[in-house]
């Protein structure tokens, strides 16, 4: 879990801190250029930006985990072929327009890896292609082979920043963590403000080590950490047609531990999904679920999913209101849809490790009531300002002021299965991000 | 289906048409009397409205539906055991608070409808109590009881209108439907806007009739109504802990024709449905999906909803920006999650009847994207306006101005099963209204 005592004042000073995150592994190369294009659909220009991140030698160690989404985009259906390929040598990224079931999608995203390819020296099935952003509209194909050439001259073994910076959309900021070990590090980079809630990926996640795990280890240790970090968070309930998470290994370090890598992988996942959430589209409050005593896996991430997918939690969060109310209400939504047999007449509930039911029973009065909103205060990001045109809302602030989330805990003291699920309050901001996003 | 001609101009266009609506059924009494209180759990002052319905003579004709949450209010406890009763006598309603989870909750609804029972001279056990309002604060028992003489005195048998005015909470207008049927009628009123993703009922729904259905094929025929209206809509997917549908008949009126009956039944809960949808919590646009051609009913069902409960759709709508690349994300998160092995290779989508997807590619130009902003725009309810303190955003209207939809076809042909689905879109006056709800 994310320290909640990191606080930053400044973009600057976020600025700072993440290109000290920012050192690639050995044998990592990263460069994005930008350039301008109109897309087919509407006659609006708009900018979008290539990334290419290049192996120094394609790695048989690479792991990649794509969305379920019955629809999925042209490059995540050329990237599960590329799961059988030998080695993979570089992925190349663009942003703005995600390549969903446009005409000739999977050839277009096929000729954008050759071109990377050619450009990089290496085999067109050695390249795995991404892609987010608007769903439906056509790749600027021709503008974006054009300007591969730059991006690939634009390669440099220093900073992921530039790639992180590169795959955005509506993020405020750009998301990087890393995690040094025995020699070695896993550098992690993430895109997600969104359409997210993923389900056995996210939006776009790329995590690089030089760390050499071979490629079983490596695929099952992804399976692990996604599990427990991407597959448990929620911005909107909305699952991507993109989600995809890539790992890849150099292999120019040796890994003395691999439980000890395992848990530099979890941690890394569990730390970007969290900026994830405390980067979502308009949001105020981070809210964390902790769901104990379940009987089941499925029992506990349901609840905790239910909770921050609710609207009506997730407006009464963003207002600082502590309507608890809805928080039974999200509990026992979901549990007399799915679960009607499980046993809730011992749950315990807390907020801000205040205890607010039991007994099958709310315990609220007015001092529970002043607790509980200074705890949902305290965990606010930025509070709306009035928009200059009295209707659309933006964030005020463009870095994470700290990382303190809304705590909920959940005991239902009836098994042993526990699960962490994020999620996000919803506001004003989101509404005008989303009502004309592609304009 | 409503007519989608209907239309209104002002709010006293909408209450004349609506106490055309009102004549109540030959054998019904309805009254309703306000009072203020404090809530326990916060000291701010509020009002509330008692409401009663009563039956002439007690009947054995009664049928309800409630709530599959896991956490039912103590009305919806009680409601049920109530369906074993030989006879109903009346309803007591009240807004305001739900009566969910509070100490001593159904002692408090028991006591209420002996309360109730005693001023109209029947049995307690004859009197079904509903609560609709906040979730988890104690209702004002001794303000309730000290109320109800004053409700049972305002009793009338003209106008069902009181009752509908009584039962609203955050609704801008009541509802009211009825269908005249062979020398009877059915009038129906509704209460919703919020927290509603129904589940075998939605919020508060009371059908009267004069017509002489007895038990079992009253139950039979509200199953049937509520499978095709309340349970194919949601403005928020959120399914309350109080949801009831109750239909009561006097039998003063012999039924020629009980399959006319079932079709003037459903009418009624299908236009209420829609009145709902249309007063849901800042809702600008009603967007009705049809799914044909599906595999079976929980796919076409589950897909509409999908599609409905969508925040990314939702605020596109609201902002008239046709973005249907999220409404293909909706049915491909829903199939990929909960059906993945439908086969969507032949699935057809329509946005006012204009063809936007086929052969799994969409269909987009300038020129359609003009024809689908103008269909939104039609189908617009009111649009938003800069609020006085900047932050707090209020429907500008209150009343509904016209009955269009956003109309989206979904055809999968995969299948023979079809269903239509109500929901809405995601507005800056929703987050406004819960946000600080209970303030």
């Amino acid at each position: 879990m994310a320290s909640t005592d990191m606080r930053f004042s400044s973009r600057d000073e976020h600025r700072s801190w993440l290109s000290a995150q920012a050192r690639l592994p050995v044998g990592f190369r990263v460069g994005a250029a930008g350039f301008g294009f109109t897309p087919v659909e509407v006659s609006k220009p708009a900018r979008m930006t290539a990334t290419v991140i290049a192996l120094d030698r394609p790695t048989e160690a690479f792991a990649a985990l794509f969305t379920k989404n019955a629809f999925p985009g042209a490059p995540v259906i050329i990237g599960r072929s590329r799961l059988s390929e030998d080695t993979l040598g570089a992925i190349v990224i663009n942003n703005k327009i995600s390549n969903v079931c446009a005409p000739d999608g999977v050839g277009t995203s096929e000729r954008i890896c050759a071109a990377a390819a050619s450009a990089l020296g290496i085999e067109s099935r050695q390249v795995l292609p991404s892609s987010t952003g608007v769903i439906g509209w056509r790749l600027p194909e021709a503008a974006l082979v054009q300007a591969l050439p730059q991006t690939v001259a634009a390669l440099q073994s220093e900073s992921v920043l530039p790639a992180a910076d590169g795959i955005v959309t509506t993020d405020l900021y750009a998301k990087i963590r890393r995690v040094d070990l025995a020699g070695g590090s896993i550098v992690g980079i993430a895109k997600g403000a969104g359409m997210i809630e993923p389900n056995l990926a996210t939006m776009l996640v790329y995590l690089l080590t030089d760390l050499d795990v071979p490629r079983e280890a490596l695929r099952a240790s992804l399976q692990h950490a996604a599990a427990m970090s991407f597959n448990c968070m929620s911005i909107d309930g909305d699952t991507s047609t993109s989600d995809t998470v890539v790992a890849l290994s150099s292999r120019a370090v040796a890994c003395p531990d691999l439980l000890a890598f395992q848990r530099a992988l979890d941690q890394v996942c569990v730390d970007l999904s969290e900026d994830i959430a405390r980067n979502g589209e308009g949001v105020h409050h981070v809210i964390r679920v902790a769901v104990t005593g379940a009987p089941g896996i499925e029992v506990a991430r349901g609840i905790g999913k239910s909770v921050v997918n609710s609207p009506l939690f997730q407006c009464a969060v963003c207002g600082n209101d502590p309507n608890v109310g809805r928080l039974v209400m999200a509990i026992g939504k979901f549990v007399g849809e799915e679960f009607p047999g499980v046993d809730l007449s011992r749950a315990v509930l807390t907020m801000g490790g205040r205890r607010i039911f039991a007994d099958g029973r709310f315990i609220l009065d007015h001092e529970t009531e002043a607790a509980l909103v200074a705890h949902l205060r305290s965990a606010e990001l930025y509070a709306s300002t009035p928009p200059a045109d009295g209707l659309t809302f933006r964030p005020p602030i463009g870095y994470p002021p700290h990382e303190r989330c809304v705590e909920i805990g959940i005991d239902l003291d009836a098994g042993g299965a526990s699960c962490v699920v994020i999620g996000t309050d919803r506001s004003h901001e989101y509404i005008s991000e989303n009502a004309d996003y592609r304009s």
